[in-house]
């Protein structure tokens, strides 16, 4: 039998706890709604951690420990320690799958393995958003029809300032005049990302079978392939070749 | 008249001033010597600075007034101050070109670009290098046939810890049996960077009119094509749209 | 002074002639309008060819002093001459550039430059277009603003069935819910290609300027960079290298 | 449990009957040498096709069972028949994965899904081969290290007339001084295909247990994951969504 894929669920869950709105939703944290999805599929371990606990929840121990980690943040983005985001980062070179949910596109872990601003237009309204899924053959897209209809969503909008994205899967048409590249994933290192956008936490997005049905498949796909540093060393003398 | 391309070539600039063995070959610094042939090609204007210098030479005016960066640094890597890595990133997001050359891969500016530990392997000896071109149509490649024979040059070799790039130009032969991608375009923001790999301190690499000649290419590949923010704001509501 | 960049504007021109409402728009034909405009820009010199003529107007001499083609088709495409076909991939193969516009995405000639079926959807009505620009700092976006606000045109919609394109430089979005990547840069050989989706004949597009803007752009970033065979020959021997 | 992959590799099977020197490596054809090690590996079905057979052994009916086809020509490419190329070609946008080896690169098959030549330079002698894995955590590098060390084999050199891969995997050092991109996916319609240069006929490269292991995790990577049509039908009025 295959080994489970443990993934661990990280939320900053300050809003969770401040607002009586997004509490009705998710009363024990998006987090929690994520990983109890997860544990109910084949092969799949989810734990959570959130921002307030010691290390953030992210100790070499956790992180050694995931295959995946799912990010979201959205307020607190400068109270993350440095010293975890590089920690974090480290993982991704070595390996770790990262799965960066919505706001978290401006989350210190993704502005550094991106290097770019990672920034991009938004509104929030009664936009309608649809969810355009150009790669149905993938791994991420799989169960997933011609489109994802989200319904009234956070609008997040072009220009998104990341690199070229080495796999685009998903574009987001918004019923207020924009587009977004929505589903994106990135190889850095030995690692694999995806960066999904919906999610704002005022809307039940993390209940919404299709999106939890995305999470779940881009958990299979960024997981640890290998553990291995990323650092060459200085190279052994080859004359032998010659 | 066409304005000129303001260049800035950086240094650390202690090699030279050290070793004996190094000054010979770039008395005034290997930033001089690339600064003078640049002067001397049409529409270009190049200047210098260097890691002793007061914010390394790097001031805000320094980067505003430069279209192109162009860098190169070895051993002291970690004295450059984390301010200016993060101005000179925001001058690149923002449309300024930046040239990476030889151990600039390994370099706090590359390496925050990328998101990635830019590692490779290395190895000094009498390998002989062949940098093959791919793409002879490229603007970078103008003037350069089938292959630059760069002779007996520190060895450069896979696996290059980088993202995939955008533009994938020279790969080079080591005659020790190694190969790397070595001439890699990557657009980051609203500027394109250009890692070239060749011009180990102890080779008269920047002396090599082919050399030299890519080097000026990519300094029009990459100058600044414009000045722009890199933040979207919120966006206007745009319910008239429907 | 720099030589004049050599433009043929390929136009299957049956519609301009059969249907009243369009040769309204177009009494000369499409192909006339964009070689116009083109005659009208700096260093640009456009001719016009059409399928009627003999070889299409793309005789060997056509195609040898061509650096750009343009190309519009869309109820025609099976008239095109396979052979004329095979004669313009082997010029873009050689550094011509190629802008195929519109239904020209089913054309032959993107089909086998692409390898793919090039299949899109699309539909007809009261559906408003606008054409986000992804990359401000491009060649082919310059004087272009954040979007295009086209109105009214034909809907082209995702899935988009191309091979990933090298350059994502525009997505349209559509009033009536759909998404286009509109503006692909493909590199293919020695040359470059252009897709641009506006450009339904019953529209005045080809008279918006900021359409004509972007055409005249591409025109020079795809136009002939070198003019080389890329048939490989057998390799020397190359024991001395040793 | 899982159903099994089923593999078709097909062979000119032309070199093996007519030279003895190849005979002796593989005495019942390249085809049955990779097929019957397909067959000893897990969930995978391997059978065979020759160009001999009735419309190449390409049936509709053995395409359409296939979820892999295995590609090796070399010198009778003109003499497969348009019709099936044109066949082979939609199954593979359709969603079937197809493996070009060796030779392979210049079959009308591989070319026609490129739109390129295809063509790269390439010589015999004592070159020995030195494959470089630059993506290990990939799943066609699985249980493979830095490098395959192939030792004396044809030499296959840039510059490989492809567009730029989707992924490139591995790059070919040889001792007589080229360098090859010589393991690359490309993703087109909904199908894989993944080209990997080792295998020409004078050598038992395709006993090689690294050579074969690629193969194999090759096929577990494009094996067909949907069968769809790739043609977008006219869209249906979404008025509805407005």
């Amino acid at each position: 039998m295959a080994k489970s894929i443990n993934v661990t669920v990280w939320n900053e869950y300050i809003h969770e706890r401040k607002s009586k709105r997004v509490k009705v939703i998710y009363p024990n944290g998006m987090h929690k709604a994520i990983a109890n999805y997860l544990n109910l599929q084949d092969g799949l371990s989810a734990a959570t951690s959130s921002l307030e606990q010691p290390e953030h929840g992210l100790t070499e121990q956790v992180l050694s420990q995931s295959d995946v980690l799912i990010w979201w943040g959205h307020m607190a983005h400068d109270q993350v320690a440095e010293e975890i985001v590089q920690r974090v980062q480290r993982h991704v070179l070595e390996g770790m799958g990262l799965i960066v949910l919505h706001s978290g596109h401006i989350s210190k872990i993704f502005r550094r393995l991106m290097g770019t601003s990672c920034s991009l237009g938004w509104r929030e309204g009664k936009d309608r958003q649809r969810i355009w899924n150009l790669v149905p053959g993938h791994a991420i897209t799989q169960g997933i029809g011609d489109a994802i209809e989200l319904g009234i969503e956070e609008t997040y909008a072009e220009r998104f300032d990341i690199p070229e994205p080495d796999e685009l899967l998903f574009i987001t048409w918004s019923s207020t005049g924009y587009v977004l590249r929505s589903g994106c994933v990135f190889n850095r290192g030995h690692g694999r990302i995806f960066y999904f956008s919906p999610g704002h936490e005022t809307f039940p997005t993390f209940h919404n079978s299709e999106i939890l049905r995305v999470i779940t498949n881009a958990v299979r796909y960024t997981a640890r392939r290998l553990r291995r540093d990323y650092y060459c060393p200085n190279l052994p003398n080859l004359e032998k070749d010659q």
